[in-house]
């Protein structure tokens, strides 16, 4: 696509440059009461205080905002665009609720236009809800892989997906084999890893529904193409860890299945992690892999309490982001995600922060999808991905955050309350716009 | 107040009229496809199948609710008015929340007139949520109590309130004495005791804000006048639970602490409940009392997991209805409080059906209540409060619950479905409109 616009947003403004669970949090957070943004080509050209910066930009287009607060585009590390559709499916868990409602959902996928029909919606949901990058699980079909692709390409949109591979385990109409999800896969990295802003990633289901053959395939394309991403389940369920035992005799634990066959490594993703052991998060950390903490899922298909705080330890520091997991999360709400991450923690009596809590949505997500030279804050060359969120969208918000007194200096203190209540009791209607690439994309 | 209307209602109905942690499902709910309530007076005067219906009722006017779902006003048993303003607070778990933040917050309740104005806010949001009746703790004032009924009144709702009472433990702006709370409920139960659709509930706020003498003052006006309400806070928190046992040395746990002071008895109404012991259960079963589960206040807090399934037991049944306990609650949606309410259930390995959490938040509540006779389902003679639901309330959800095809008979488990969706991901643009004994009180 070709820019040749320069355009400039003024509002409030908060956004990290560091990581507030490892350093303080005045710090980490830049909080600009009264900010501009100015875009050119889609990419940050300048950010700081409206003041000081207006008189560099006397004669550029200046959309502004007051009352609303700005910050980066929300990243999902984990999700399931087939699934859009069965959200909230009653009363399963993990693997149960996989057998019941999810593969007969997503043998529909074979339908390359009932694909794009939902990814559409599915895509339009996401920016409704403030996300504007999302680590994406397709189907079996590579064709809804294609779909997806083409969707999120018309949209301008940095988005991670890949064909799933599953070769048993699973009803025979969603089972690919070991050598064909290795052609397929590779076709599809071929022709949509890197196009536009697109990258892919191999996306074995898990390792309940792959052979060790299609895990070593899906390793070998990692070789060939070592800088596409790596996507799978990890430790989510009891039952589910009990099962991969059974299956990989040979391994040590679950993480050991995914080594043994070459799949952990800086751009790998695992969603959940929920029953990792110790010397799982170690591994994890050594070989700088990321985890995809996704609390409404599991709070939902009750697979149980995600220790965040073994994940941001100083010993065995792990990349985390947030996943909202639809259709097993239960919104597609970034904030709502966050509410259940202050949940998980405060069920295991600690804590997470607002501030902490944005980190993980925005820089913490881009750096666990070895993006964070390009998304999460507003550093200069980054793409403008971003957000207007209203802090007062609900009649108990607007009670809540009073307006700030613009006659008192304002501290980083009132935002952090102020947005921790967004967290908790925010949701699509906190989004009053969602901008990709300085461009508007969706507006409540 | 007079009433001299009579009028209709048609639309899709569902109701409760047994309890379906006992009874089998297809046994408790009515579900009638294309239904008519008659009210008349604020009262129903019938209800059924409309084509059966409505030859009797051709004079007179009828509303119509295509592709709604009617079902009985939500019951909230647990909720402090003077928190609508500080939910979702950050960071603490029970006893630093209440120093840190509740304390200071319910001190601005001795202004009469500021009461006044939360309690119009506090129970318009009820409104706009669907609930029509609830169990409200008000402030240790009594002009805060006189306040919120009044504003009750105002609106022709049936409430249940009663002034705190707290005499220690708690910053002394805040404390009456065991004389002065006696006094001032006692007038205060003598002003608004069955005015209009008001009740009163004894309200010592927890064993630890309270001596002994005072909770002995509360047993004595319960002597006095036995068709008041108790309504208090029962084992929480773990410390709490401790520290219960340090101020009341010569008890047999926390429950014994109230019953030593005769407040166990069947118009009691205990909030949490997430530490009872099996022998406490068997004592609340025993005397039957109530618990107001309220499950989006015990995740926020980190308090723990309520055993439902003890409560539903058999062998030892106590009364459950659901409570929002905003300000520790994060949400005046009984919705959202029943999808907080399953996901206790799935970290526990137990299942909540969407008729049970609807049961819970209509006829379970008002059994709680002792106000099964009144409230929580269409029988005829019952008040008519109720809720017009839209399914179909945002593009999500309005994917997942598609309109029934009305040439194929749809089924009891097909609106659970919905009805599921609907509890997991509804919020307050669910509730298309609430109605207060048959008059319109809230309209999306």
């Amino acid at each position: 696509m070709q820019y040749q616009t320069i355009r400039g947003f003024r509002a409030s403004f908060l956004d990290a440059i560091a990581d507030p669970f490892y350093v303080p949090e005045a710090d980490c957070m830049r909080y600009l009461n009264d900010g501009l943004l100015v875009v050119e080509d889609g990419k940050v050209k300048d950010f700081g205080d409206y003041n000081e910066l207006k008189n560099r930009y006397t004669d550029i287009s200046i959309t502004h905002y007051p009352d609303r607060l700005i910050v980066s585009g929300f990243i999902d590390t984990h999700i399931h665009f087939p699934q859009t559709e069965m959200i909230a499916s009653y009363g399963e868990q993990l693997l149960e609720w996989l057998s019941t409602y999810t593969f007969p959902t997503e043998r529909k996928f074979a339908d390359r236009n009932y694909a794009q029909e939902i990814a559409a919606i599915f895509l339009d949901e996401l920016l409704r809800n403030g996300t504007t990058t999302a680590l994406v699980f397709t189907s079996v079909f590579p064709q809804s892989t294609d779909a997806f692709f083409e969707e999120a390409q018309r949209r301008n949109l940095r988005m991670i997906a890949g064909k799933v591979m599953m070769d048993r385990n699973a009803p025979e109409f969603l089972q690919d084999t070991a050598e064909s999800s290795y052609l397929e896969t590779k076709q599809l990295i071929e022709k949509w890893h890197k196009r536009d802003r697109l990258l892919y990633a191999v996306t074995p289901r898990f390792a309940i529904t792959s052979t060790s053959e299609q895990l070593s395939n899906a390793g070998k394309l990692l070789a060939e193409f070592p800088d596409v991403y790596l996507h799978t389940h990890l430790s989510e369920n009891v039952k589910e860890v009990e099962s991969v035992a059974e299956l990989f005799p040979e391994s040590e634990g679950y993480l050991d299945v995914y080594d043994r066959a070459g799949l952990v490594g800086e751009r790998s993703i695992f969603a959940h992690g929920v029953q990792l052991t110790d010397r799982e998060f170690a591994r994890l950390s050594e070989a700088k892999s990321a985890i995809a903490f996704c609390p409404t899922s599991n709070l939902f298909l009750g697979s149980g309490l995600f220790k965040l705080e073994k994940a941001k330890s100083s010993e065995t520091p792990v990349k985390v982001g947030l996943g909202t997991d639809v259709g097993a999360g239960t919104s597609f709400s970034i904030l709502r995600t966050a509410s259940a991450a202050y949940q998980v923690a405060q069920l295991r009596s600690q804590k997470l922060s607002a501030f902490q809590a944005l980190f993980l949505a925005t820089l913490g997500g881009a750096r666990a999808l070895c993006l964070g030279d390009k998304l999460g804050n507003f550093e200069i060359g980054k793409e403008a991905d971003f957000v207007v969120l209203d802090l007062r969208s609900t009649p108990i918000m607007a009670l809540r955050n009073k307006p700030f007194d613009q006659t008192i200096p304002h501290t980083l203190a009132d935002i952090s309350d102020q947005l921790f209540a967004t967290m908790i009791m925010g949701d699509d209607r906190a989004i009053s716009a969602t901008y990709i690439m300085g461009e508007l994309a969706h507006k409540a």
